[in-house]
């Protein structure tokens, strides 16, 4: 058993004690949200989502564990958004249904991303813009913003002085030297900042097991330019529709080949207009065209820049692989590149899009075969220059699943943090910083928390078992009416399969057995439905399990008449 | 829509050509299974299985489809097996289940394995063990076998001479220039057959998108040296159990270091065993010890070597890493190496058992970390030294998806074969070879045949879509006893959700409403249990749609008594 599955509940925090915890984000990646008490205040860091997997079918997104927190909303003071990716505001809206005047801090870009969110929500959130160098002061909290590099424009990094120390939160960070942007992360401010003394430093481990360094945004361009300046025909791009510096890369290798650019894909669409409206994105007048427009277009005067980069099976490239967009039809003479990294867990998905593309006879260009992809998250040598620079007291590993946390974790260690102020904590576990040491005290209980369609939490661990029992074997059902008084079956029972077999007559040997049962349990006098119920289901699992060897549910109805 | 979408099938063949298809492996990787025919006779090389993705829940294996073949079993004259791998010999038994006698040829490593199989599946193969050098004749075809390296020992090459030409088919392949076992691919050997005339080169396509050359598996050895030398506690290793080379290395260091061996997991225990006794897999006297003995060593004193590597959910290493193993507990001074792949599709299951390891606090080393794995296939330069050495009038590439026939194929074309003669040709798709041009002709019809628990065939699409839908959303079932000749329930309508809500008053406005429907149908005078199904079909489905906008599967069942 791991040392933290035996944590009891955390006792009363000191007074002159800073509390830190994960809702979400730690031993797993996605859901980022952290909170911090202080002084019987509370401040979250992110409120992002996580997006469920195999073992979570049916269910759209994950949100992080609000119980926690659900009965103290009032005092919380803000929530600090560090960008705008999903993973660090997707569950924004779900939080302000909670109390809806939460103030929300974050950059331009970041909150509106938020607002165009928390519209689709038709919620109002109060929104508070923040740049880089801004102080901002939310009930004992003081905030410095911090500008760092990452996949998305306007990301930052919060400093939260309290009285019981200063800690140190990066938010998704890489230290990009040649930024496209000019806004380098601000080791400077983080080495003034360690000057002062960081009594905690919360970072980033996404890339903490990856050796050496990102490579810089910038050299993408120069592979596209060479990979679109050769081609002869249609180029489609497939990306994020957050990463603006990389649409803009593609934007300026099209127009320099005098292609023109469509988007496709509703975010795709929607984020670069936020971008372009911003100032975040630069195109010139006439290069955007819209679908119909590009369909008139001859093939190499066009780049369509498209979502779909994981494979997602109702976007456009999805689509387009499958032969079944309306409007765009591959071509042998196609280029596709996959701008994007492959996230884990999507393989089968990218690999389906890029076979289909194959085998339309396509050519497909993906950051195996070319450097057309760089990640948006610090490798070890980068974290090493981060905790180099902010010396802090106490480390704590964020963002990652534990083989991400170890390796940070001994990151830190190298660079002279000691063993035991290198803080490991999954969601849920309460960190407690009191006199400058940060040490696990306690945990509070942190779950998944579903959302399907339209309603959250009410999906939960029991139905998703049923429902992995039903995806790998389907059911059999029996349905039966008895006369109450009697027992006696009162019509021939049902018995039927969904998801078992595909031959009709795979039930047939079942039926009988069920008829057998029922005669045996009338003649023994048993008129209880659930007691025929229980019979008919021991009958049929064990006849299933003998013949087929299958675990299909037995769902047996007896109905009273 | 694809060209080979819109193949007919074949004509007759020529009385001088060969001719050659897939019943597996080409467009996917997995169930290996080539068929090539002349004067009306059937050689047949590999006959492997394929383990299912997510879309295929609840299915075991997914067989070769044999329906072009089933009605000429007599015409077959052999089986020719390149290797023990299961993606190449394990759907043997389901085939000999058609017909037994079928001469299997193979490799002594390899038919042991066959063997081993056959046993569990009740049957007695007629086996005939060959050796690289020796030529074999099967009706009209006349087959050579040449020495090949891979993953595993014995594997091997055959070329197939027909009055209509020579076919080389190169099974699995790569060209490690210093093997352990001094077993060279016989590139020499292809440069004869080469000099000869190669009309037909079948070619291994799984790393043909890989640059460069596969490291030595010599090179490992060095690695585990130096992360075991420098372990000082206990070590587990989890590699493949087939892959008998990387596991005598792995024995060979634990023996330089003073450490026992024990194997865990049954095809691990039973393939080393067969191993040691045919001569693969040499190990002193009393280093290999049980898992009692193993239990009573100081863990410096011993490594486990155990299946696993690809976090399949019952294998010893996941059962340790969540901490349900028996026998076994990881502590935080366990190192356990992963010296294995990471199988493209099982990213998730691998990440869950390193993430459980790390949790528990073992150090974890995988491909990631250390050179702990290569590849068993040819990276794009090997295969250009193979088409330079063969220089085959045509190519086609098998053993691969689409993006990886393209990538082979365009080597093929890179190295002086044109590129019209360079047939990519996925299951089904029949190419002839007559007068030296070998081209496509038709397609036969090739699917998914799924063995679901002791049955073959009978989980079809039909089933799996359900199955799909059912693990997606659950179900909703409605049960309703009516009166058949007024149509009038005569129960309450039961309705109830498996999979759909843990919320048990989520269906109770479903049920008020299937009653009012009922009412309705009956007052209109309906009796037919069909159309009173439909009628409270459309209304949950409506209901639930637009209440919680999910998908359940509604499954009414009206019985009239």
């Amino acid at each position: 058993m791991a040392a933290q599955d035996r944590l009891g509940a955390p006792p009363p925090l000191p007074a002159n004690g800073l509390r830190v915890f994960a809702l979400g984000g730690i031993g797993e990646i996605g859901r980022n949200m952290t909170v911090f008490e202080y002084g019987g205040k509370l401040l979250i860091v992110d409120c992002g989502v996580l997006f469920p997997e195999d073992q979570q079918p049916g269910v759209d997104l994950i949100l992080p564990d609000f119980r926690p927190i659900e009965d103290r909303l009032d005092d919380i003071v803000a929530i600090v958004l560090t960008h705008g990716h999903e993973d660090h505001i997707g569950a924004v809206p779900f939080l302000l249904r909670g109390r809806s005047d939460i103030p929300v801090i974050g950059a331009k870009f970041t909150l509106a991303l938020v607002a165009a969110k928390c519209r689709e929500h038709r919620l109002h959130p109060r929104l508070t813009e923040v740049v880089e160098g801004e102080t901002t002061i939310h009930g004992p909290f003081e905030c410095e913003y911090f500008a760092v590099n990452h996949s998305i424009p306007d990301a930052i990094a919060v400093a939260i002085r309290t009285p019981a120390g200063v800690v140190l939160h990066t938010g998704d960070i890489k230290l990009d030297q040649l930024p496209l942007d000019g806004r380098l992360t601000d080791l400077a401010g983080f080495s003034r900042l360690g000057d002062e003394g960081v009594d905690l430093f919360l970072v980033d481990s996404t890339n903490a097991e990856v050796p050496g360094f990102v490579t810089p945004e910038r050299e993408i361009g120069g592979v596209l330019d060479t990979v679109i300046g050769k081609a002869r025909h249609r180029v489609i791009v497939a990306s994020f529709a957050s990463h603006v510096h990389r649409i803009q890369q593609v934007v300026d290798v099209a127009q320099k080949y005098g292609r023109r650019v469509c988007f496709i894909g509703r975010s795709m669409v929607r984020n670069m207009q936020i971008a372009q409206d911003l100032g975040y994105l630069t195109v010139p007048d006439g290069v955007v065209v819209d679908i119909d427009v590009a369909a008139t277009l001859p093939g190499d005067r066009l780049v369509l820049i498209s979502t779909g980069s994981q494979g997602e099976p109702l976007s456009a490239l999805s689509r387009m692989a499958r032969g079944d967009h309306r409007q765009i039809h591959i071509r042998p003479d196609d280029l596709v590149v996959l701008a994007s990294s492959l996230i884990p867990g999507n393989e089968n998905s990218v690999f389906a899009v890029v076979n289909g593309l194959a085998r339309l006879g396509a050519t497909v260009i993906t950051q195996q075969n070319a450097k057309v992809h760089v990640s948006g998250h610090a490798s070890a040598g980068e974290l090493l220059y981060l905790y180099n620079a902010v010396r802090p007291t106490n480390a704590m590993p964020v963002h990652g699943e534990w083989r991400h946390l170890r390796a940070n974790a001994a990151l830190a260690v190298a660079t002279g943090v000691p063993e035991e102020r290198v803080v490991l904590a999954e969601d849920g576990v309460v960190v407690d910083l009191v006199d400058g040491i940060a040490g696990i005290v306690g945990r509070v209980p942190v779950g998944h928390v579903y959302v399907d369609g339209l309603s959250v939490g009410d999906v939960g661990e029991s139905t998703l078992s049923d429902r992995l029992v039903l995806g790998e074997g389907g059911f059999i059902s029996i349905t039966v009416a008895i006369d109450e008084t009697t027992g006696k079956a009162v019509s021939t029972p049902e018995v039927s399969g969904r998801g078992f077999s595909d031959d009709p007559s795979a039930l047939t040997a079942a039926a009988e057995l069920v008829e057998a049962e029922l005669l045996r349990l009338a003649s023994e006098g048993v008129t209880e439905t659930h007691r025929i119920a229980q019979g008919v289901r021991r009958v049929v699992g064990r006849w299933v399990a003998d013949t087929y060897r299958r675990r299909p549910m037995i769902v047996p109805t007896v109905i009273g008449v």
